[in-house]
């Protein structure tokens, strides 16, 4: 690799948005003087009869969850989408806007609120796999859904209200913004090079071996060369799948089994429950030709330096382009050096 | 107004990036039991001895700071952008990069440590904003610059590191992913119609009055339809500058006036110093044509119900797009109400 990419701002293209991310690799040695964040090592019980999302409990709807053994999955009660909200179009000079139906569900990863996925068997997160599968097959079957977004907030620090571990998926008929990037970006790939571009990224990534984390049968974990988030990383599938409804049984274990690993290298880094975003992008269920996607799970993680100091993607970042000190190859350094 | 979109979930048009906010507003009555912010509002004093941005006190790198009266402005000591740095450029297939170059300064608006700008006189808002236009144009007359990027990170919780009343500037050799945008958008409606997109724009708002917040001689700030952040609201000249530094002195009066306005209003919300994100989009220097660029200032503070409760633009909307539960039009009505 290029030395400079080391020492010297530079900008890299992201492939797959057809954004860029501004790298300082000199700045990271300054000093911090700003907001800690709490450290949440609390040692939770395995079952908290005011958890609204443990197995027996009552909802704030007054609904009760059942006595759950693995994973259960509900219709969100306070869904940010619903499909029975009335389709409409506004199109008034520079004021343009549009109805948007979907369904919103929570899925609860295990009964035991103590756990997270880095703390569950790779069999029980297999099961998790398994209802991803389902989700996305029964919600993208549904003539209003066309697109399934699967996707995880993990830690008070990213918005979660509640630790019982758990995800979401969000569903609606258009396709959100990120989506329809990396829809256009795979596609226009696709169409000239009659090959995957995330599968031929990820050649060439294997034969780099620089940002490589784990590797099974299956599946590669690495930091994408244009990672955004100090340690953000993505699970990438070594045969060019569309959506994870296509893979085997054996597949499933695989991805079950890089999840496992990532998150347990995440949790050694600080020696926290390390918090992220993680979302799973894949083909739109919209009934098209979606042969250019090649889906992914990418993990965001905001912590940067310690358990209590993340990175903050503001001014510059929200009027610019996001930013980042630590390069791509140091973190993948420091988190391939934590899997066992 | 539809009252559909007061009602029901939908997405708005940003005519400026191209891009879609999804708009849940049946959904803010949902309860929270997640992260509180720390509140902020401590007395601090006039000057602080440890405050490395107070006057005449000495920086990390040993400089000391001049006894300044009004405005300061100096090199940034942990510059994410340096001039010093060489040109290179990667291109190994999927693997794309390139330098960059810049400089970063930090500009104090005060030399009185317990002021913000909401605290500050107009005739001193006006000192920062001749501060702003006297480094627009020199720092985009160096050729290596083509773009000047303004912003302020205000509070704790948007990193900011210091509470002494300071933004900063990031100058750089090529134009960062969201002016990119604005600068294709704003590009493409001038061709076509010969007028400014952002003008054309103010005078539908100016006509449909919902989400006008204040109005002066020169500026109007208001509620963008497409707003992500809960109390997102943007200042808009009225005539279709592309630059600061083409401001007249009444002018830049007017643009001091409209920024006490909605600092104070924003402060008064929640009774709290309230914390954002702003910035200053406008012309590249980069020697080009740029008569389709309507500058303006933006704010994106993320409070969303009270001094400790944020919105979290996290999981859905790092992976789908910005998303968001009480409309634009609600936020103008409560922020109007509190202009004086
Ligand atoms: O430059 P500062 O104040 O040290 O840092 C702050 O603003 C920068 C520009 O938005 C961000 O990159 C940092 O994450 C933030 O903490
Ligand atoms: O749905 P929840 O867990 O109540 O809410 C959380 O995730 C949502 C989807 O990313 C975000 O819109 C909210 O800001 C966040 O607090």
């Amino acid at each position: 690799m290029n030395s400079n990419l080391q020492e010297y701002s530079h900008k890299r293209f992201n492939i797959l948005t057809g954004e860029w991310v501004l790298v300082s690799p000199h700045r990271a040695k300054r000093p911090w003087q700003g907001q800690n964040e709490a450290v949440a090592n609390e040692n939770r019980p395995s079952h908290d009869p005011d958890c609204y999302l443990c197995a027996g409990n009552t909802r704030i709807n007054g609904e009760v969850n059942p006595d759950y053994k693995d994973v259960f999955v509900f219709t969100n009660d306070f869904a940010a989408l619903q499909t029975t909200s009335p389709v409409f179009s506004i199109d008034e000079g520079l004021f343009k806007a549009e109805s948007e139906q979907g369904i919103c569900k929570v899925i609860c990863f295990s009964p035991d609120h103590s756990k997270s996925l880095a703390d569950m068997a790779i069999e029980d997160i297999t099961k998790v796999v398994k209802t991803w599968q389902a989700e996305y097959e029964l919600l993208g079957s549904n003539e209003a859904i066309n697109y399934v977004q699967i996707f995880e907030n993990k830690g008070a620090v990213m918005g979660c209200s509640n630790p019982h571990p758990h995800g979401q998926i969000w569903s609606q008929s258009t396709l959100p913004n990120e989506v329809e990037k990396k829809d256009v970006h795979q596609k226009t790939y696709y169409d000239t090079h009659k090959s995957s571009l995330l599968g031929d990224y990820l050649k060439q990534e294997l034969e780099a071996k620089e940002r490589i984390i784990y590797e099974n049968d299956h599946f590669v974990v690495l930091t994408p060369f244009w990672a955004v988030w100090p340690f953000e990383t993505m699970i990438v599938p070594k045969y060019n799948y569309t959506n994870i409804s296509e893979l085997s049984d054996a597949e499933s274990i695989a991805f079950a089994d890089a999840i496992s690993k990532i998150t347990k290298a995440y949790d050694a880094l600080f020696q926290v429950s390390f918090p992220y975003s993680s979302g799973i992008h894949q083909a739109p269920t919209n009934g098209e030709d979606n042969t250019h996607w090649h889906w992914h799970m990418s993990f965001y993680p905001p912590l940067l330096r310690s358990a209590t100091v993340k990175k903050f993607m503001v001014g510059y970042e929200m009027f610019g382009s996001p930013q980042r000190d630590i390069t791509a190859e140091q973190a993948a350094d420091r988190l391939r050096a934590l899997v066992v």
